[in-house]
């Protein structure tokens, strides 16, 4: 049984474009992932009359609708009280609520004020999905068949509750059987994963689906199945029939980046690794420090941005600079040596471009940026011609990189040529 | 008078979010730019019954619809189909429209194919509003005293072709006037700024509204005026007034960034960065390059996740990470004259900190961070506790820390006693 959800957006700087709403996307990918269909999103101002008409109309062809923002100490009238009134229910104080605002305001050192009251007032048909991570809490409303989930708008919070509320979901409803496989891949465009999987595709039945999702330097597959309850599918045959097809263009066969699939195999070999950036200006580090535990394989990095940092502290040559400029190989395979000598690592990235807009030259034009990845044995550098944007160069010079050092490691290390590529 | 606005937004991949609906925003934007005020945003899959569906929703409540998306060559069908049957017209094929989408595909070196036939057929009701950059026309309707404008999804093509439409509208419409001013704080909360603009904000006019947007140690304020033709309201003096309220806490009165607010006070008194980053793991560093011409005031950084790499290239002494401590104030204390020697910065920011979700201890509990920020004669250090998640400690670290040196530098420089604060 098909299971039909609205998402229903709130905030007067969804509208006016002050924001950009990426809560409907998450949310969205975490339905479709359990079987439920989004069928609409309504997006409203904080204005009571406009929520209770987004409910209405939500309510009259979904069985599920989810509510997202409206609940900041500043905006939580609008919200609960509209959604209160659409039920014709009461507003109810929680003392218990109350207590655990006040106590996280005392733990940030902050004085609760009375306008934090509100807070802790709550329709009374609502059943709470506690926010560990803020002070508006997620509510839970089964009425007349239909589910009504509201949760606060900070995503942080918002994926909290909603992750909560998932559970409740699944026990609540009837959901379909879909199976999803994801492939991670980098080093080949979309087009070029599509050729190669052009016959693999047409093969595929009817209810399977592949889906193409490119970021900067990488591209995410997604196979996935909609089955009905009787039906079966061998999701892992059709996945390994993939992975042969594109070999080591594949990093990981769970949905996980770049970086996290390079920290695995740096602890599988106990290796250690540390950065040199100019262009890419601590995205690197920020990146791969953004993994939980990074600490144990990531010793650290040096953003050279000046070139007096690139000579005292990652001792590139002057004539180097002199003679090749900032933006070579040459510089870069010396940034490498550099920081693999102050950092004692085992492996070393370096990177240095044109990010733009400024900066470029006929010969080395904005988009212009070199790479070298190696250890105290070997080091590969490259020339790459990127984009006219300078975030966009940042972003994917950092995924070409991470990509180099993978294949590096790939190449030079014993560990890896007894497994799978794809197993990393 | 009000010109109320509805958006409706097409597509498969916005329900299932595999794309983030960044249209909407921009839209919105423009919108209320020129006046007219989004009522609401609809969002529906490429499926003709609820195209049509969300355009009676909108008709009902605007008297301008906008909607984009739907009008890829392999989606085209739908949508103009879909449009076509709503206002009860045909679907004429344009000759000339056909010639030109054939020559574009010749520009290309692409064959041009019988599906993209459809991309020249459009509702007779229509005037086209012709898009230059791709081959998917943008539409204007005029039906019983309502306007709908059909524009594509891609957006460089939307916006493109929004530019035209807005042209258009302000000829169709009397459109009211509005005005914003937006205000950037740090250093304070949403609730403690909402507290010290109480009275100030009771006092507004009825057509002046003041929203929070808060993000992680940031706080915009933006003050809107929604005026009829003959109205006037002195902005600039509103304006005033809440900077005079809200006093350090300012720090630009356009809408910029922390950082970027920073790289300004740093050009104009001519004075260089350098960071060193332990728990923010080259965050810092990225938010100050991600700035273009940083290079002019930032010289670069050490990201010193290990310990070795605080001793060996920021001289933190061993006895002090051994008897205070890597999250403390007396390391990032070391750790900014560490980095000030490496460098020859002017300035110099560190952070140590336990980001999460593992390495708390009962001392230092997830989200303690210690931050110093100085030059080379004072230093400030401050401890902090934050989260309990990694990347809201790493942002709100970020942050706190660039607004530290905003202080540091506002208290210890000549140029900026004599200037409003809030002119940075």
């Amino acid at each position: 049984m098909k299971v039909l959800a609205t998402i229903v957006t709130i905030g007067d700087e969804l509208l006016i474009g002050q924001t950009i709403d990426t809560n409907s996307a998450w949310i969205g990918q975490e339905m479709n992932k359990i079987g439920v269909q989004i069928l609409r999103r309504i997006s409203v101002g904080d204005d009571a009359e406009q929520i209770k008409y987004a409910l209405r109309e939500a309510a009259k062809s979904s069985s599920l609708v989810i509510i997202t923002g409206g609940l900041g100490p500043t905006k939580d009238d609008v919200t609960k009280r509209a959604i209160a009134e659409f039920f014709g229910a009461e507003l109810v104080f929680h003392e218990n609520l109350w207590q655990r605002i006040a106590a996280i305001f005392e733990k940030r050192g902050k004085a609760v004020l009375e306008m934090n009251k509100s807070q802790a007032m709550i329709p009374a048909n609502a059943t709470i999905i506690s926010n560990d991570l803020g002070t508006a809490q997620g509510m839970w409303f089964d009425e007349e068949g239909i589910v009504y989930i509201s949760v606060p708008g900070v995503p942080h919070e918002m994926k909290h509750t909603i992750d909560k509320a998932i559970k409740m979901i699944q026990q609540r409803f009837l959901l379909p059987k879909i199976l999803h496989k994801t492939l991670m891949t980098a080093g080949a465009g979309e087009s070029s994963i599509a050729n190669i999987l052009r016959e693999f595709e047409n093969n595929l039945p009817s209810f399977v689906k592949l889906a193409y999702l490119p970021e900067l330097g990488v591209v995410k597959l997604r196979l996935s199945a909609y089955l009905n309850a009787q039906q079966d599918f061998n999701m892992e045959a059709k996945v390994e029939e993939m992975k042969k097809l594109l070999g080591e263009y594949v990093y990981s066969d769970e949905e996980i980046s770049l970086h996290e699939a390079i920290g695995r195999m740096l602890k599988r070999i106990n290796a250690t690794l540390a950065v040199a950036e100019s262009c890419t200006g601590g995205y690197l580090a920020h990146l791969i420090t953004s993994v939980p535990g990074s600490s144990s394989y990531f010793l650290g990095g040096i953003v050279s941005y000046h070139n007096d940092v690139k000579t005292n502290l990652l001792q590139v040559k002057k004539e180097t600079l002199f003679s090749h400029g900032a933006v070579s190989e040459a510089t870069v395979e010396e940034m490498v040596k550099g920081v693999l000598h102050q950092t004692g690592a085992d492996y070393a990235i370096a990177t240095s471009g044109v990010a733009g807009p400024d900066g470029g030259t006929p010969q080395k034009p904005v988009g212009t940026v070199c790479i070298a990845v190696g250890d105290k044995n070997k080091i590969n550098s490259q020339k790459f011609h990127f984009f006219p944007s300078r975030m966009e160069n940042i972003k994917v010079s950092t995924n070409v990189a991470l990509n180099m050092l993978r294949k590096f490691i790939l190449q030079t290390r014993q560990e890896f040529k007894t497994t799978s590529l794809s197993q990393l």
